[in-house]
């Protein structure tokens, strides 16, 4: 739609954020779209994170949310941010092999921050999203 | 406190379907007790859930209260439930290699059921917990 | 943008519903637009629901967010419901004569419905946001 | 259980603080008791709360829960806040005439706080409970 606003933080120093922590590879998540007004992943969940190898976990469909939505602020704010609390909603069941998830801020202050994320598949039907404050 | 109230479904079915998914023991899940009011689980988050190796990610313990939320609910109704929605607040920041998390369930009715639950310590600081609705 | 679809319940009686509370008038709300993917309120604050004559109580705003959201719902579906959980957010303070209420469903099943609303300034800041499940 | 410790704030200028909003009264919400980790107050929900004159209308509730979680915040803090965001759970149909709604602190920082609130009926069945955070 417009124009990629650049992120505060280099899309190196966010990636390099992102490997901190190898869960993020673990379940999946491969950083795309880097800019100040959204940031987006591709999820792609293995075994690891699949009931009996289909239905992905709830937990690691709230950790793709959460790393949307703090990887948003991040991308605003240009530093790190910690989660105060998120609203995860499971809208439909999530089985598919290939999947988008998105972080956008809402309102980003001087000490707090408000963002959403959701899952989508590739043709954009919703099927998680989350709500939740950041701060630093 | 009272004496524990056998959970509606036998703990070996509990423990089959925790197995269900590999996530649980890769974050460090261990189910402990297993009763009809409260189920409650060792949490030793492993290097994989850690941001250079220190903090725990919040993924990671989102999964953990979401888990014992939802095996809360299974253990009063007796059969596998699904999560609609989850509130989770990080109210202190989670470090430690030694943690308890434990599920309560405050309302199963016919459809659905309120349940919550926390991170502690093992002295019993909260360090994290979370409130949702579960359907089956 | 998109043709309204027409609401599953016809005005009249979504109409009567709200004014089977006075709750809604007293903190000045007025139905505006009724379709089946969105209702729409007018929502004139008056002293009742101020601080010292001035913000707008966080309870208001509340009232305000549910019964756009739980509307969206009936719109949609065509008939009453309650809401089990909702979540809001304080985003920006509240503080305006005239605001706009909009609620939306975002997935109505059988048997429950997730829905969002948010209160507006009428140039369209967002100053505070709910997202629920709604059932019947 | 244990001695009232006292409020970081008189209980005078808490009563001002509600008073300073018409809506507290005009839902039929009192003061009982005020100390420093937990305020209490009495809900008496009046017609123009209720639905056709029976249930008490969700806004009232999250209004309710949402003063008791800020008031408990500000006795703990000895100062008013804010709240950033709330969870409400509607967890049984709210129609008695007398109720009672507590505040509880979950840990107040330097610049914010954890709250939760219940909504009881007098012999203590959990009605409606709410969680969120404060800030100032």
């Amino acid at each position: 739609m417009s124009a990629a606003t650049p992120a505060e933080l280099p899309r190196e120093a966010a990636q390099r954020l992102l490997d901190g922590c190898p869960l993020h590879a673990a379940i999946g998540l491969e950083l795309l779209d880097w800019d100040a007004s959204r940031v987006r992943f591709a999820f792609r969940p293995p075994a690891l994170v699949r009931s009996d190898g289909a239905g992905v976990h709830g937990g690691a469909i709230a950790t793709a949310l959460d790393t949307a939505a703090c990887f948003a602020v991040i991308a605003a704010v240009g530093h790190d941010c910690g989660t105060l609390d998120l609203r995860t909603d499971f809208v439909r069941p999530v089985t598919g092999a290939e999947l988008s998830v998105t972080g956008t801020v809402r309102r980003a202050g001087r000490r707090f921050a408000f963002a959403d994320a959701t899952v989508e598949t590739l043709p954009g039907t919703l099927l998680a999203s989350a709500r939740g404050v950041f701060t630093w």
